[in-house]
């Protein structure tokens, strides 16, 4: 039985592990860079062990490094979170070889899913529909229609060795493709010197709909539902959600059927996500299968009652499954909001810097999984992810207006953030409607940009904020008042308190 | 339609009204007394009026400035939250008078349920058991031994006037019938004047445990379910939970069907609670009907999903119950600890001052309902209740553990808490069996009191904060490294932490 578990991760995610084992009486360790001295997994974790400075490299990738901290500190296991070494199949074997457990599959699944063309061959002997495509051309050209109206229009033309959007050409009937076809041809020749282009499905309105599955080491296979994630920007999943608002229930089960098929062909072990991909008309194709815990478990915890950081941990135990298929249910809906250290009126800029105030939304239906707090300095060297707030409602609609409130008490100063950003994508109709795929925000997006109230109420705060501490420094008011105000978390109420407040 | 609510309370309740007002986009509208400008439901809410000074007679209590805000602000209608007005049938009485929704059943119910004595011949009427016992004692020996046989021994004897213990004798059997029967009668003839008695049978290792109920305007109740809260000092609630440890399927659908005769028999209207109390043998007896929302209301909304406020406005609507009976479950284990600003190792004195630091437990499974933050002073004149834990796990063993999580992670300096002693409820071996009743912590007392880990840890960094704040005074550090160990929540890591470091 595992007593003592290193992390080989950082923030909200390291924290997040370190709060089951707490919860499981099993003791946890962190290991840090340099930059993450002062971090709350550090300070909430049983030991704490510098590895190497940022960049990660150097640090949270070093395997050996770590894997010797895990023995100098007699760990029995590693739990390496997501990023980083979590789907390194090298770092699990190195860690088995070390006489430890690694927390995930084997490293023969993680090669095996690691590999998109393997994977491809993989699920087609399981059954699993892939998008339908051909290998390279032929020059037959009666031949390349036959194989185009095979695959279905709209179909896409993409070059071999291609990228980029490079000789690629999006076909919407057959009397297009011949022409469309000799020109990508040419296009892929002049720009990767190799001029073989092949045929794949264009999916319209497409959705990033994904199933999360748990398998245990004695053959047992059970699905927790999908997260909906197609509320993407540039393949960042923004906003997630459970049920999705777009699945049919007998769609549901289908796909359900086919990510357990898709676990079972590498006879995966522990918690894992079969991405699949679903056009307008319904129809689902396997993209991908990440082969450790999302960034976006949460939500499927909310709605099915399961730890999955508990079940990844009893797996690695080697115990069976605790739960049968027919014990779970989705009760509710359950939202989940990423909130970056990111400035979305200034492209997205990746943002760092001190925290001067933070205020977590608190309350019914809420859980924030975060890991900065007041004083703390976002270092500039890792993803900027600061937190995620999951909500919770027995409805979808109820769900869209707690996480509005949640926002609404959501205040972070010292650093930009998107969550004015978060705001507005609970105001846009298709989102409200649930009529959204991943085009969502690149065709919102000047709506989205538009300041809200909220996000002009948040730079308000920061502004008095600003001024506040510039009084501070200059030793005009230290008084309890000033550290009040700096506190207060709704100036427009503040100012009507004054305003109706005879003092 | 209600748009527009006034919360006629403070702390953590009105807070909380507030929120679910936020999310069914129903303006809110804060009071506040002159202790209370700062307090968060002020900030929260979308307006806030002034009412007076404390104590609450003159601000909380005042009904005429309470409802003339009321007015003057355009509220459609005033939720009294709990304590305060919240069962003060002449308030609700005046509210309708002024043309308002007084959110709460009628004058008639509260009057009714207000007066003990009605309430047990209305409780009889309606075939809901209440604790046998008899009108004062006649002269005649063998007729009283009759009445105390027909109860059944163990029996109390209690003086009619009394109080406080006098005149009281718990007797096991009928050959000490008598003799306790003269003493107790001399006894309260000479602290009374009055030496009538009368009998009343003695409950063994009782438990509260209450009903939830709901009931709309057109004659429909359905129940939520129990909440054991029987682990309580001096009549004050410290831990609630659900599901009891202790009912039986049987039982609870047994009483549950009471909790509903007993609503029906007074017409009610809204979110109530009926309170009953459990002998060891599981007989049950009606205690006593509040007609209001409780403090412990969160735990039933977690296991269930239904928000109870959000309820009890649909009612004031004139809507239909939104719910079923047959749609409700108890899902998984939902226990509230009530953090007091109180010491406990200075016999539960209440404490007010300025909070140097908080941070709250967060992650999966965790719901905070609390009004207070860094900055803010609690106030003398109020409740000592500055938040409620409300934990959830799919079974009760782990709810304990991720409440002990939770109260690891929760830290609050400048003024003293009775989290350290929460802490030592959930390592009390009674506690963890399910195995306890209102005895509970009288009997553990000694156990509960002494100091653990978590309540040293705690007075060691109160310690060092304040060396922190008595060096920041003289200027001497000032540097960023001072605000961060201020904010570190775990000193015993950050020894380890250098002790690892090279820095």
């Amino acid at each position: 039985m595992i007593k003592k578990i290193l992390v080989a991760n950082r923030g909200e995610i390291a924290v997040r592990i370190i709060r089951t084992c707490r919860e499981m009486d099993i003791k946890s360790i962190a290991v840090f860079s340099d930059a993450d001295r002062t971090s709350l997994h550090v300070r909430y974790a049983d030991e704490a062990y510098r590895i190497g400075p940022p960049p990660s490299a150097e640090s949270y990738l070093n395997m050996d490094a770590i894997i010797k901290i895990a023995k100098k500190s007699k760990a029995d296991a590693i739990h390496p979170g997501y990023g980083f070494l979590s789907e390194n199949a090298e770092f699990a074997e190195k860690v088995r070889k070390a006489g430890l457990i690694f927390i995930g599959p084997s490293a023969e699944a993680i090669i095996a899913m690691g590999d998109k063309m393997r994977a491809r061959e993989l699920m087609q002997k399981a059954e699993v529909p892939v998008v339908p495509g051909t290998g390279a051309l032929p020059d037959d050209e009666a031949q390349i229609k036959q194989l185009a109206s095979k695959i279905g229009y709209p179909v896409m033309i993409k070059a071999s060795a291609g990228g980029g959007g490079k000789g690629m050409r999006l076909v919407h009937s057959s009397k297009d493709l011949i022409s469309s076809y000799r020109r990508a041809r040419s296009e892929a020749a002049s720009a990767f010197g190799n001029d073989a282009v092949y045929l794949e499905k264009y999916l319209e309105e497409p959705h990033h709909i994904e199933f999360q599955i748990l398998a245990d080491n004695h053959g047992n296979v059970i699905h927790l539902f999908e997260r909906e994630c197609s509320v993407q920007r540039r393949h960042q999943k923004v906003i997630e959600e459970t049920p999705s608002p777009f699945l049919t229930e007998e769609t549901r089960q289908e796909m359900a059927k086919h990510a357990i098929s898709a676990a079972k062909s590498v006879n995966y072990s522990g918690a894992g996500t079969i991405e699949f991909l679903m056009d307008k008309h319904h129809h689902f194709y396997f993209l991908e299968m990440n082969t450790r815990l999302q960034v976006e478990h949460p939500i499927t915890e909310r709605v099915t009652g399961v730890d999955l950081v508990k079940a990844q941990i009893h797996i690695a135990n080697n115990e069976p499954l605790h739960l049968q298929q027919e014990e779970l249910k989705q009760s509710g809906h359950a939202i989940e909001a990423r909130i970056y250290a990111e400035d979305p009126y200034h492209n997205f800029m990746p943002g760092s810097g001190l925290i001067r105030h933070i205020s977590e939304p608190l309350g019914l239906g809420m859980r924030t999984d975060g890991y900065v707090f007041e004083g703390y300095e976002v270092p500039v060297y890792y993803d900027p992810l600061i937190s995620k707030l999951i909500i919770w409602a027995p409805t979808r609609s109820e769900a869209i207006d707690r996480m509005k409130r949640a926002l609404y008490e959501y205040k972070i100063t010292g650093i930009k953030t998107n969550i004015a950003f978060i705001q507005r994508i609970m105001e846009a109709k298709d989102f409200i409607d649930g009529n959204y795929n991943t085009h969502f925000i690149e065709e919102n997006l000047d709506f989205l940009l538009q300041p809200s109230e909220q996000s002009k109420e948040i730079e308000d705060i920061a502004m008095i904020i600003a001024y506040l501490d510039y009084q501070n420094k200059q030793n005009k008011r230290k008084d309890f008042v000033t550290h009040q105000q700096k506190h207060h978390s709704n100036w427009k109420n503040f100012g009507r308190l004054f305003r109706h407040n005879p003092y």
